[in-house]
């Protein structure tokens, strides 16, 4: 069966240089543990001084809180089903919410622990948020949240996705800018409630240098990074600290294909475009130091269930037989490592995760 | 959390109505059980006089035979580090696997109990399996295979996927046609050896006519089905029996959108080109009989890890609140299927599957 590789000293390295550059930029490092979903990768966060987390479901923060996390950021918009959770949560554990309507409120009337929320904000992601312009809207839900003695504002909460989609440079620094003002603009505008700054994606946390006015980071991929973070410039091919190792299933040469196993429920239908191609992973080579050297161009062109198919020049692949073992990065690295319910070190330890129960 | 709803009537109908037309065309039924994955949901197969299925991996063939299936097809080619894993499934089951190369055929050198093969033909797919056009291969491994007294040549298999690519109804006949009639080729050719003929994919299965010569069907999806079937014609949408449950998490109406509590974790990143836009499923509403009904032409247009956005127009939306419940048909029931832990009838009765452990 495949398995997910992780490269602990690669991952140890990446969260070293996040959290260098939180404490360079005077920034709390409050990472998001929806990419590594372990309670083990978690722990490693806790060297480098990290107290808190963020996490995108309930189920994900019961989870880490029983690992012993008691400052958790569910950083999803709250729903009233989830009002059980946020109890039994709240009696041993800091929580924070994210709230972006005052239709949300009513739902928090009944909490029986403190609670902490942020308000999400848009400044041009435009998924979840109120948005900047609207900052009403921001006043209505403080003063609504006021008659709740139990729910705490805590500040501003902001996904500034679309630094996913630039298409140059100047975009990409004016996403980023555009985002830091106005969460700056809204810090002043209600300075009288003290609101915290979160911010941060892992592609502007690992490519800006201005940071002024935010108080906390709160990237997650970045611990494991992938193909899509590099097609972003967000790290180099040899900081990807995981890899999906496969096993050859057939070699087709005579039409350039090798086929793996290796499927859509092992990497996800996560794609990329490379040049003009629809591609799910690339081809990488072991090496003595770490597993995941960049090889030949060669990229898996498609995926069924658990076939995997990889487009394959004859020179470098005519050795292979059936049962080798070829490594893979992922093209998101979240969704491959959702599919997991393990993963292994390249000692051979096993490194357990929420689904490994 | 968002929830995997089944309609088990229409899942029954589903089953029964491929069971009768096997029937009619004097085919057994060997149902893949990758969709399902789930041992209550095969079990609703033996009233149809269903005593064997197919699987795609060693895993899901372990689970179905500790469910009490002692008759299972691992329709994926043999790798060799599953040798263990056949040794062990074949003590109390008849197993069969997939073979495409000569170069296989080793690894099966060591086995303790009788196991079958299939040769696995490629008619045009062009994935796995020997081309039929190169039966000297066939040859070759038929009589590898008979230095082994421990391995049994069953017949051919063959998955015809490019029956999801058709362009015109009269590719589709030609696709079918062609798989068919090499198909019986082959079954002439190497008739001394009595081989049967696996055939049948879910498009194929539940569209096409003339079986002749074919001996068993394998389709899987059609217990579900799902949008990509719907849009090859395979199904209707009152068909599919299946729908992903998730809440409003916000209501952007300004923009036309609906944000839910529903991502790549649940539905799958499995995507269709409608009209020039990508979508990852399709609201539905519920009525008095069965939960799918289509309902306002709006699509989920985008999905990350845990949100997905619904493009919705005004006049049908503005009275959604957050934590009220929409319903979704997926796009490739499958991949939804393997993300879900169980599934719930409309009854509310929980279904276990391989992942609910």
């Amino acid at each position: 069966m495949p398995a997910f590789l992780l490269d602990k000293l690669k991952c140890l390295k990446n969260i070293e240089r996040m959290a260098r550059k939180a404490e360079k930029h005077h920034l709390s490092l409050r990472p998001h543990s929806k990419t590594h979903q372990s309670a083990e990768i978690s722990s490693w966060f806790r060297d480098f001084g990290v107290s808190g987390i963020t996490v995108s479901s309930f189920p994900m923060a019961s989870y880490f809180a029983q690992a012993g996390w008691d400052d958790i950021l569910v950083a999803f918009p709250f729903l009233p089903g989830e009002l059980e959770s946020l109890q039994v949560l709240s009696e041993n554990c800091s929580v924070s919410i994210l709230v972006d309507s005052p239709a949300a409120l009513p739902f928090l009337n009944h909490i029986r622990n403190p609670a902490g929320f942020y308000i999400d904000v848009d400044t041009g992601y435009g998924r979840t948020g109120v948005r900047t312009e609207n900052p009403e809207l921001i006043e209505q839900i403080i003063l609504k949240a006021r008659q709740n003695p139990k729910l705490q504002f805590r500040g501003f909460y902001c996904h500034a996705g679309h630094s996913y989609k630039f298409k140059t440079q100047e975009e990409r620094e004016r996403i980023h800018q555009k985002a830091r003002s106005e969460l700056v603009g809204l810090k002043k505008q209600f300075s009288e409630h003290g609101p915290r700054i979160l911010y941060g994606d892992t592609p502007n946390c690992s490519t800006q240098n201005d940071f002024r006015g935010i108080d906390e980071i709160t990237p997650g991929n970045f611990v494991f990074y992938d193909l899509v973070q590099h097609g972003l410039g967000a790290c180099s091919l040899e900081e990807i600290a995981v890899a999906l190792e496969c096993q050859v299933a057939g070699n087709y040469m005579h039409k350039g294909q090798i086929v793996i196993h290796g499927g859509g429920v092992h990497f996800s239908k996560e794609s990329l475009n490379i040049n003009g191609r629809t591609v799910y992973g690339r081809l990488v080579q072991p090496d003595k130091g770490g597993i995941f050297t960049p090889g030949p161009n060669a990229w898996l062109t498609n995926l069924s269930q658990e076939h995997g198919v990889l487009e394959a020049s004859t020179e470098v692949f005519n050795q292979l037989s059936i049962g080798d073992t070829l490594l893979f990065l992922p093209v998101h690295s979240c969704l491959t490592a959702n599919l997991a319910k393990e993963y292994r070190t390249l000692d051979g330890d096993r490194i357990t995760n929420i689904h490994s129960i």
